[in-house]
């Protein structure tokens, strides 16, 4: 089967974007999408919007049918795809299936998410819908589970506190030089150790905010991806695996099932193993995530990530596996249904050269989506085309 | 390329379920298709759920979460699919990818909503919201561009009135005998003639209920579907299409370009023509689609569908081409992302001779799944398996 290539990507500036909706940040990215792949709107097939609840964000649905019309892509077909705060992850997956299907010879995928005019007890209430209601109507949310997970790790694998905060320290530190990103501010680690507790020992700097923003891929045939670029990127691997809905009927709580059976089948599909990734965007909406997906896609032994971290292992520019050279969710934002697309484009401009002052030397880099707390996670791979 | 098979449908009382939530209903069709199809809940590699609005309807998002966990299919991977009310044809055709990718090689597809424990007023604004904001915020909903489109095309082609409540008649007729069915009950020309004006000249029963309930399908390459069933249907063609979003941007209000251009698709990936159908659903959510339908899909030239009507080319049991056998979503009921994978299930019954009283006499069967007023459409081509 001929691979599945991308020929181009965009995102917008994430942060508060005021004046706007939902339906002005998809166009914005896809339109810079078109441009920077060189792509007519006539030549797109298929579009999708990764996009987890402009419905209940903005009162505005049917998005995917607005962004045809702005684009002008008509009669090209549309659909949104969600996966909560996987949306966008699982946007690259069914991008992907659109071409290797060979329903589509030309992809255009944009994820996005309008959230800062809510006020942060509106947004979290959408997002704790996103669990089992025997956990958000008692009040156990995404941040609780976090806080919850984290203290076990700290004790059990006898991690200092300091080690979730270098996370944040190193994110931020990625961020400034993104110019989209949210926060592009270094942080030190008093100041990660100092915020205000959100839910012990996890801290106001252990968390991503909340965010604006969009971003987009165009997906083909690989030979379709020879006509219109010198360099192209090509997704050698890619799943999507659940875990358990309920999160406290998983068995151990450090091991989150989805990363490890997604990173199974994309390492499987690509042929590729974790030693040989050069770079990775790994879904940093909490600190601990950070350790649990970089031993759950076997960076590191469990209950290790942390010594990692703390060595220096993930630092962008000395490290031998930098990751969230993005700045991550936390520094970057985490516009839900943009969130997992922007991964794929920091990966993408990462192996096409194009990341500017983050730039690292790399050939292949993975992107782990997570949506829930790992309720459904996807895993791409993609290396540089040869 | 492989064919992609269905193995297995299945479909809840459609109606009001009191009592019960979005994850009740999807998860007692994904039930019953798995016991259809003959396939456990661990032999699925990926499970779409079609669905519009839970989170607007109920509050509760991440329902493919839910269900993956109600059915016990972890690792499953799973995503929602919305095209508004076309998600359930938009599911099939992402249903259909992702076997024809080959990432899955057993797909449970399931569609629901649950709307009925909301007020007719609050449905309506959910539903309102999927059309472009110019439209809705001025009170032009889709009933009334349903109301706008029959009076021109009552008067341009010099239609009856009554043809219009024969397709009432005729779809609830056929309703009759399907258990499922929110209505089983036959109206006459006077009910339909004389019920109240809702947007002249369409009165009540032109339009389709508020519904809940679901379906559900099995999707397989061919060489699997063999294992598991004598007798299974081939996915022959589909593809999907927009139109402009604002509605009165179309040049003829009467031609839907999105039913045109993905029957055009269609046909040509099936290598079957409208003379090659047997036996069709169409999105009857007001009666006048099915007219527009009908034309648009080449089963009558344009202003003339309503003469077949009249002539019965359209009847269950003596008609050349039986439209709706189901009951149609004018009888059977629409819950939004139930809709077109009904629509699958009823040609799935037909051609494998399981539809009961309802049964033609049919090897090629399509449907046509319409969002929003044709911003978006899929057609589906299936055949029985030889």
């Amino acid at each position: 089967m001929e691979r599945v290539a991308i020929i181009g990507a965009s995102m917008t500036q994430f942060g508060q974007r005021e004046g706007e909706w939902i339906a002005d940040l998809l166009a914005e990215a896809g339109e810079e999408c078109l441009e920077d792949a060189g792509v007519g709107a006539d030549d797109v097939d298929h579009l999708y919007v990764s996009n987890m609840a402009s419905g209940e964000f903005e009162g505005q649905t049917g998005v995917p049918n607005a962004l045809a019309h702005d684009l002008n892509a008509m009669p090209a077909y549309t659909q949104r795809v969600d996966q909560t705060s996987s949306s966008g992850g699982a946007g690259i997956y069914a991008a992907w299936q659109s071409v290797a299907s060979g329903a589509s010879d030309m992809t255009l995928l944009v994820g996005g998410e309008k959230m800062t005019h809510r006020s942060t007890g509106e947004a979290t209430d959408v997002i704790a819908s996103l669990t089992h209601p025997v956990e958000y109507k008692t009040g156990v949310t995404l941040p609780s589970f976090a806080g919850l997970t984290a203290r076990h790790y700290l004790e059990r694998f006898d991690a200092p506190r300091e080690s979730l905060a270098k996370v944040a320290v190193k994110n931020h530190k990625n961020g400034v030089d993104n110019p989209n990103a949210q926060f592009q501010k270094e942080i030190d680690m008093e100041t990660a150790l100092e915020s205000p507790i959100v839910a012990d020992p996890l801290r106001l700097y252990d968390f991503c905010p909340i965010t604006d923003g969009s971003a987009a891929l165009m997906l083909c045939p690989e030979s379709v991806a020879e006509e219109y670029a010198d360099e192209y990127v090509v997704i050698s691997g890619i799943d999507g695996a659940t875990d358990t809905h309920v999160v406290h009927e998983r068995e151990d709580p450090t091991v989150m099932g989805g990363v490890v059976e997604s990173g199974k089948g994309a390492y499987e599909m690509s042929g590729y193993g974790p030693e040989d990734i050069d770079v990775a965007e790994l879904h940093d909406m909490f600190t601990i995530l950070e350790f649990l997906q970089m031993e759950g896609l076997g960076f590191a032994e469990q209950g290790e990530a942390w010594q990692l971290v703390e060595e220096g292992y993930t630092e962008r520019d000395t490290g031998e596996l930098p990751i969230n050279t993005s700045g991550g969710l936390k520094s970057k934002g985490h516009p839900l249904g943009a969130s997992g697309v922007a991964q794929g484009v920091e990966i993408y401009e990462q192996l096409v050269g194009e990341a500017g002052p983050r730039q690292v030397d790399a050939d292949v880099g993975l992107c782990c989506n997570v949506g829930g707390f790992g309720n459904c996670v996807i895993t791409t791979i993609m290396e540089a085309a040869q």
